[in-house]
């Protein structure tokens, strides 16, 4: 947690706030080994960034007066689509992507996906919420990302998709192509991952359509949560 | 496991092996849906890759004969200096550096690295050896990663790291400076990563001396295990 995420909620006046979760407590206390007069990094979600001063230090609350006058890092001009991973990897890329400016994510289905990984309670809109303030918490940032699900991969990429990458260089990552991933880009991208062991030829093909590039990473097979971030690196 | 890896004592013959143990027995029979006369993906650990035909398929050993004639993928010329992990993300970690190529590790110790985590038995040499061959099975390649523990950090940075980093670039990633980390290099290359919040000032200021860069990736604050493919995605 290296910024302190307050939401609406925990608001007093619009200067003041008061934190009164096990969590945020916990780590105040702990962590940073917090005194009244003390300054923590603090940010509003959705909103800006700035500092905390800690005007009260209760068994069960913290009182802060807020100065935020920061705006959050700048978000990644991109959509990432990303065929749904197995529920514990989801987690954590979850987490990841919050951490690295992501704010257009779409999970889909994927001939490789397996069923049963629509049926994770980690898909649940209160626990994709929680894994994204964590990677946010992390990564110092505000704005949280929007994730949508689509269970059906054909309907997804001919009646959707064609409109969320229009204006974008779109992208597929897939390792059965001469096309070398970009490097260092300086426009709106729209970037597909596929499932472990890849998006089928159909699925390629069906993409292509739409308007995406197949390009590959190199004769190494990544992991999903592995290949996330290497991208990320490696294109902006 | 994207690729099957042999060990010398699977060899039967310089062109036949057998697999007696659980999880690659297991692996093929359910992930492959092996049969006689199917073929795999195989390496020798440290050797050539290629295909292994099944030449038998018994409740307890698998044979294979062997035709390993392509070189694995070339390994990153790169010399990874990293802070010693939490014991959950050092499994990960491994698998991951050996999944991307690197070939040299060196976990040395830092002011924020926990004490406890050196006494964590995923660093006895065959907890080591297991998570480098997973990743090595993800990633397709057959050549070991080499990884060295270092418990003190200022007789490692002084005595060996400059005999480490000898004729390479050597860069340290550290949120407080100016210098852009570069990226797509074509040169050797020494990068150091510290631990979750960072090295102190006067750990930078000893890598520094030592020859290292500081270099920072931008607002955004990244667990280790995002940041180091992040980090490879943008330089190689």
């Amino acid at each position: 947690m290296n910024l302190i995420l307050l939401s609406p909620e925990d608001l007093t006046s619009p200067s003041s706030a008061v934190i009164t979760d096990l969590r945020r407590l916990t780590h105040i206390k702990n962590i940073h080994g917090a005194a009244v007069g003390d300054t923590l990094k603090v940010g509003m979600l959705n909103g800006n960034m700035g500092k905390g001063t800690i005007t009260g230090l209760g068994e069960s609350e913290i009182s802060l007066a807020l100065d935020l006058t920061e705006p959050p890092p700048a978000a990644l001009d991109l959509t990432l689509v990303l065929a749904l991973p197995r529920p514990k990897m989801l987690r954590r890329i979850l987490q990841t992507i919050a951490t690295l400016g992501v704010k257009k994510l779409h999970l889909i289905n994927s001939y490789r996906v397996e069923k049963s990984y629509w049926q994770t309670p980690f898909l649940e809109a209160a626990n994709i919420h929680e894994q994204l303030l964590l990677g946010l918490e992390q990564g110092c940032d505000t704005r949280l990302p929007q994730v949508h699900l689509h269970k059906r991969f054909k309907p997804f990429v001919e009646d959707e998709l064609p409109a969320l990458i229009a204006g974008t260089r779109a992208l597929v990552a897939h390792p059965y192509t001469p096309n070398v991933c970009p490097s260092q880009i300086d426009y709106a991208l729209s970037l597909a991952v596929g499932p472990e062991g890849g998006f089928i030829e159909y699925e390629i093909a069906l993409l292509q359509k739409c308007g995406f590039e197949a390009v590959h990473l190199g004769e190494r097979i990544m992991r999903v949560e592995t290949a996330v971030p290497y991208l990320l690196g490696r294109l902006f």
